[in-house]
């Protein structure tokens, strides 16, 4: 589903027939503007849904701090225009986007500024279902990067998939068979035995799940850059500082999303 | 949008075409088991969406907790049982919706477990664009409350409002005069004296933002069981355990959903 | 679904693949005005779908008479003006909802004029399905007034449930726990018993169902200002006029709707 | 649309979120049946979309009275059996299916019953947008006939059409050069001097409009068995009844759907 | 579905997510020209999808040659100019309908050019699901005719419906009995024996199946121009042009479709 | 869009309103079967769309003979039974779908039979607008292979992209920067030295395009296996088995697909 429906859907899942409050009291006739500040230090991110959520109620929406740059507690971080019926029946949905999206932004930024840039801090798919556009594009606005979008355009072989297949070698095999020849082929291991299978039997990249620092620094050297090597789990920014430069090509991180919080941004009516 | 259609697109978000990775790697013919276990302590909550995930799929789901039950690590949430190639296409999606899903469910429970029974721990339109129904659910399941759903079925005349109309009176009136005769008129003041003119003027139910301690209970004094009173702002669980015995009649919280993060569940494959 | 949505389909409906005969005979070159004029007297209503019909198809629609005015035999309700080959495949499904809403408006204008200000003469539930919103607005364009919109905006215990709660009270303290602090509840009785057994449990509308003149008066001495009245049942202008000073609050006519029939009106080409 | 696909929007139209009278007081653990019954004298009809309704309520719907026979003030038209809460959500729509439904071929019965079986009465595109093939069921339910469905399956060139082509005429040869070999060609004409140029030119059907019962007369004896005659215009069952044995071939009558008022019927549950 | 809808879906399944490529190299600042050219002569068809493509993403679209027209290898059929990576991600979309319908065009021209006038050589619903109206506009831009569109304009008895029906004299009276009165009907036959029961049956058009060329010639005889004659069955232009002169209305032949190959047609930027 | 709501929409795009010949004929009350069978000698192809065809329309269709399999003129590709009013109405999709598909079944097995099995030969993007996983299992089935399914699940630089980007090198550069890590990248190139700069600069795949046969040697050897070789443009089956033992990898041919005609195939009552 496009943004532009998807923010159809949600409006109507707020508005419903209509916002009864709003029709009673704000007659049609009256416009002015309203100003969106932040109520906490955040990473600004956000601005295409809450604008398009503004522009369907026939608002305008007008950034004031761009995307990636921080807002302080009363910094303005858009102004809208437009009736005032339709700009508070709006309110609560832009917000509820520009709050999420800040926030994933937010917790990136925090957990992933100043690192070796020769090592990329990826997302997961664990993201909120429908919105894994809106949040992984809040992951590059804090400085993170993406990994495969979904099941669709890259192959990762987990540890049920080897259960399933039987070994390594046998699941990476199938996949060289079956796959059409753009896609390379990671697979996630869990120790360092199958590190040198999955390399040996071609994989492309291999995922390091759950190992120590002294396994993932072991796992480099075994490696010796044949294929890409991902670590992944339990990771925070202390553990990204530690291994930073063990020569790690990806971390993989699904909490840059799923423990994020919301940030605290508030509309006011500036000029009746 | 219907939970059944919401699902559909999320599965499509995630397949696409197809996973590639699945389909590749694991024979139509294998089905077996997996289990879905909890690797945190958390409330249990989500099994009718994750359910429609693996049924979506031609997967079963047995819950293995009743939903508002607690799960430690490593407790069998629920069993899933299909095709081999379904049940790891599905996984993503349904963990997604249960950690989520649990993670507000926990969260709740936290913040209002054995605080007074007469006293009404709210949400509020705070959720996530096109969740609000699951999210709303999760509150309850955690033992709190929802406040009206959305702005087609309940008048909630907040600040922005008031400032349109030009007086709280003004708003009111209005409110009494345009809506239909089924439905209650709640008003947000910010002070004690909004809070006079609100009950004077009719309203059902009046909103106290961001009061004191102190304020709250005056506010109390002064409405003595005219009104129904809800109080709103910078609330977690200290602060309802100090004010739970005022009289105010209900809380408000967004935070119940905004601050919950995922709870940590995994999948197995528990029988080849 | 939208009007603009209801419309797309309903010209659907009526076009399908083309609408052969104007295909076939009209140049898509010739453009010109036509004229949409009242055949009988009647309430004007039902301008918004009408417009959206003709823009729908690349014409423009002008009023010349506004809505709740009433024009006669012969008076211009609208002009149109577009390719005469869109004006000709678009006039049937915008006469249809122009004869359809007039024949409402007038209908409640017939039912209501000159009643007791006091008293809303209010529509039902009974509504040609996807057409609620339409109607209720031409009620009011009559004169009329409405009630709830739907099963979700309001709380009415009819008959049947109170059959199966097993009580009045037992129908009013279930709703007083599980609906949202922001709806009011209303309920059916059939007995003046019952009337003072809902005000008790704390109703806070009663619906005086079938009751004779005599119970009606005695129904608004029993409440004696406690709760709202709306009596229903075999209501039309004579009884409404017999009844409007008694002191019921609201009288609810499912004919407002369901007893009108179609106004009479005829589109012809003004100026070629 | 699909007559499943409608009534799921009218179902969402009426119960929206959820029906909150319902979901609060009734159980979902009890079952029963219900009664649909008359309140006046109808022919029956409507049983498929009522019954649909009730089915994607997880209902059943048992008609007790055939589509087409006349039920009388108590007679059971159906009966329902199903969960209760499900029964009385469900009750209000297909209510207002059966009583619109039942209420046009009621009126189609009193208009047609009787007469000359060589004549078709047949119903026009004044219809509900859509409920055309639901109003069109009722009409031959009640004894009448149908004519084109739509624009897309019959040409009709009425006055407007011709005003543009320029005569009737040059009219029929469009149509003749440009539709496909499969459709007949109707023209609508105001004067027998038409009626002639109609038939030399090649029309197929002639549609008599507004013709009083003397030029009717000379109409069939002017045309002598070449086109089909249809009478359009000012009828009513006196009218039909006088001209009935002239020798027209078709009458055509919007009334039939649009004159039509809603017969009364109620639901009550039966057994608890 | 309409034909800018049908263009979404395809524009979907061609992109998906995002044109990874182009989204990888092309920036968003960029924009210039491109042109369309022929690399095989080619008779032009299909404007009007290929425009939306482009408009939908962004581009305007410049015809070069009408449509009906000759294109020779080399020749611009129309320019594009719009952002290079739009540009880009459009084109495949774009040429794959030009390439299509080019080449049924361009079928039919050499199939059809230069027949006897008085002889339609028609399509049948032999057509590429979902693109019924895309190949029958190409078939009469090659200079062919079309066919009933669908199986709700037009009644054509084939041999399965006769075999069902028991006769051919019985399925014509239940078509005449059943179907409304604008619609002619057709009947196949395969034998003269049953071009005379047809006739005699009061069909309109017989569709003569599979003859040779001189029971062609004696059903033009026999019928004697009471009805219209259409031919199907091993139709290809040498046998067109045996048997145009034989008084045969129509010429029905799916290949004009089906037996079409694409057109050689290619995109190149033609400024930066 | 799945298949099954493409069927959907096909259905509709055929019936319509209803097939108005079956409706006035064939009684609802007759079952039976029939048979569907090749004309021609053809590659089996398509029983996934027909019986899905069959089964909206409530009838079940029956395999005679596996995809992949070749049929000879007269064999039963497939039975089918059901109410033969639905057969009627539902053979024509089903047979468009089964002469469509077998015919790119038939050409793709012409093509690429016997050929060296280390040899890829794989379709393009050229495919029908909606049709491209259909067209592609038909092509599987016909023994050839698949490129990449779309533009969001591959890289493949073409000559437009190099241009915009200014050279090989730095259009190799920005897809390796900017998409994620499980992506492969594929370029074209027109010239043995674009192919060596391709290589350098570090490309996965390079296609060939419209090279002789003697460069197409010479690429391989300036390769030495250091990256997958594609060969594209002007490829048929006596090409492919002249070039077949070179060492190319992957040889790509649109054509499999867009110059494939339609295999004849009828359907027959078999048993009233």
């Amino acid at each position: 589903m496009n943004i532009q429906r998807f923010i159809e859907l949600a409006l109507e899942e707020d508005i419903g027939r209509e916002d009864v409050t709003s029709v009673s009291i704000i007659p049609t006739t009256l416009s002015g503007e309203a100003r969106i500040f932040a109520k906490s230090t955040l990473v600004v991110c956000g601005h295409e849904p809450a604008s398009l959520v503004f522009e369907s109620m026939g608002c305008t929406y007008h950034p004031q701090i761009d995307e990636g740059r921080v807002a302080h507690h009363g910094d303005n971080i858009a102004l809208v225009r437009g009736p005032f019926r339709n700009l508070l029946t709006a309110e609560r949905l832009a917000l509820n986007f520009l709050m999420k999206l800040c926030g994933i932004a937010t917790h990136t930024r925090n957990t992933v500024q100043g690192i070796n840039p020769n090592l990329r801090v990826v997302d997961t798919r664990k993201t909120t279902p429908m919105f894994r556009k809106l949040e992984r594009d809040a992951v590059r606005v804090g400085g993170g990067h993406n990994h495969r979008f979904a099941l669709y355009d890259g192959i990762l072989i987990k540890e049920n998939h080897i259960m399933v297949a039987g070994s390594v070698k046998e699941a990476i095999a199938r996949a060289k068979k079956n796959a059409h020849h753009l896609l390379k082929i990671e697979i996630e291991v869990e120790t360092l035995e199958q590190l040198t299978v999955a390399i040996e039997a071609g994989a492309d990249v291999v995922m390091l799940d759950n190992m120590t620092d002294a396994q993932l620094q072991e796992a480099v050297s075994i490696n010796n850059g044949r294929v890409l090597l991902e670590a992944s789990g339990n990771m925070n920014r202390d553990r990204i500082l530690a291994i930073q430069n063990f020569g790690i090509d990806i971390i993989s991180m699904g909490g840059l999303i799923h423990q994020a919080t919301w940030a605290d941004i508030s509309m006011r009516i500036s000029s009746l």
